[in-house]
């Protein structure tokens, strides 16, 4: 491993590592029509289509350290944390994302090129291509993502649509990349859920499945508590949530037992997870990944989080 | 002045701040389909269009300090600094913008709820409403925009189609915000040169105008020099300088006079403005405000950036 740091390859040896890395890709794609390299980018939406677009930031010292991040596996989790709010919104197809890259003078340059590296590997994993962005100095590592995508304006599904009666549902992992944030705290770099905080999946396929079909859908990155009062208010309703039926991997139970903790409790709370959460007329047919969580209620009448194994109002 | 820091306020206050002080911008726009609040934004390009699109920063430490800083102005510049690169691809409206505040818990409420009245104030001004974004904890103040407009694919001004004999001119300022800058940091807030720092203007007007006419344009943000050095590698041509008509404010000929200055070499290397630099046909006839800065000759071939008052090889 060399021992050069950013700075001493300079903000041109730094875009030079970026283009030669990342250049390509954008450049392939048919709806790119113009990649990284100007002042701004352009891309091409279809016929009817709509621009979907969000932020999301990962942040040394509040979403990650350096000293257990392997910078691939963080460019990994920068994709998916962005995506993810794509897919929550329906059927969005990826157009490109921008990422801009603000970096401690000191820190060494491999970092920043096996970050690189992971950057590429999404990009193509996600049909996602960096179509710019920015560098900057800063005193620690700060990542941002902007995600471009490509929907239809009345198919978008809402946070505001839910109504008494719709079931309310869950599809990805609920608490597991919490346990494993835990995990890597501690010390730990590897098993299924350390694998769940570095890995996780924006849902496009379940978010497509939903069209025409969820009434109301976000994601649980802020933990599923936050998002069903966020989902309770924009929609105006009440929800009963039963947690019985939720997804958990043998790992979350065993990290749970070992822990004392409680599974359901921890699963109501944790956040970093990019599952869907959403609602769909009772009676719905639900494919095998979704689960139960609840149901919606009347605002005010039973305005009620409740179910096994504990009761929470909301 | 209330002494509430932003973690006083917590996220949900902080939302709720930022939902009082700017949602309803968005939704008065006819091309938002989905303004701030949920997983993502949508917005609507007319038949024809493609979606233009760059991210800038502001980063405490690095592009402001907060002893010096008015975070209403702040606001205001990192608009300028993000739709100044929409301006920069010619013709080119604002569709509108993503912000994410990265903020201390320590930061007073006050100069966040300054700040987004600034955010109001920007959005506003340039027709660009905020649609989304994200916000979270960090050491230090770190501010992202992700700009969004719209544009002709094939009438877009890249970097790459300078042509020998072309003639090289710039519009808008040159070396006043670096000026403004160093002003700010020994004490100084008011004046010419601190308000060219806080108040960039992105040159919308002179983008659209250069619309098929302008054979490369890129904007000086990181001084002049460097814009010169992409423009000549990027359309493989050379280029001689001749600043002697470059625009310059009387107080920034006092500001370098009184400093033992060169003028003109002050404002090829001083980054922070925002004004354009662009190539034309030679012959063409520019309005009033534009200026020339030399001419584009041949790769190799007299390779040189020269000029009175000094003489520079690119």
């Amino acid at each position: 491993m060399s021992q050069r740091t950013v700075s001493d390859a300079g903000e041109d040896g730094l875009l030079g590592a970026i283009f030669r890395t990342l250049g390509r890709d954008a450049a392939s794609r048919p709806w790119v029509v113009l990649g990284p390299g100007d002042d701004a980018a352009a891309v091409r939406l279809r016929p009817g289509e709509v621009l979907v677009a969000s932020q999301d930031d990962l942040v040394e010292g509040t979403h990650f350290e350096l000293r257990w991040t392997d910078p691939r596996l963080l460019a990994g989790r920068l994709f998916a944390v962005g995506l993810s709010d794509l897919a929550a919104m329906g059927r969005v197809r990826p157009l490109g994302v921008l990422i801009t890259s603000c970096l401690p003078s000191k820190l060494p340059l491999d970092w920043f090129l096996d970050f690189l590296r992971g950057v590429r590997e999404a990009a193509a994993r996600h049909r996602a291509p960096v179509l710019g962005g920015n560098l900057a100095r800063s005193e620690r590592v700060h990542l941002s993502i902007s995600v471009l995508g490509a929907g239809r304006a009345g198919r978008l599904i809402r946070r505001t649509g839910a109504k008494p009666g719709d079931l309310l549902c869950g599809v990805g992992p609920l608490g597991e990349a919490a346990a494993g944030l835990e995990l890597l705290r501690k010390g730990r770099s590897t098993g299924p859920l350390v694998r769940s905080f570095w890995s996780p999946e924006p849902l496009f396929g379940a978010g497509a499945r939903l069209e025409g079909l969820a009434t109301a859908m976000l994601d649980n990155s802020d933990g599923l508590l936050r998002s069903c009062r966020i989902l309770a208010e924009e929609s105006g309703v009440g929800l009963r949530l039963d947690l019985s039926r939720a997804l958990a991997s043998r790992a979350l139970r065993r990290f749970c037992s070992e822990r004392g903790l409680d599974l359901r409790r921890h699963q109501l709370v944790s956040a970093e997870d990019y599952g869907l959460v959403f609602t769909v007329p009772a009676g719905t047919r639900l494919w095998p990944d979704a689960y139960p969580l609840g149901r919606v209620v009347r605002k005010g009448r039973g305005d009620a989080l409740a179910g096994r194994p504990f009761e929470h109002f909301l």
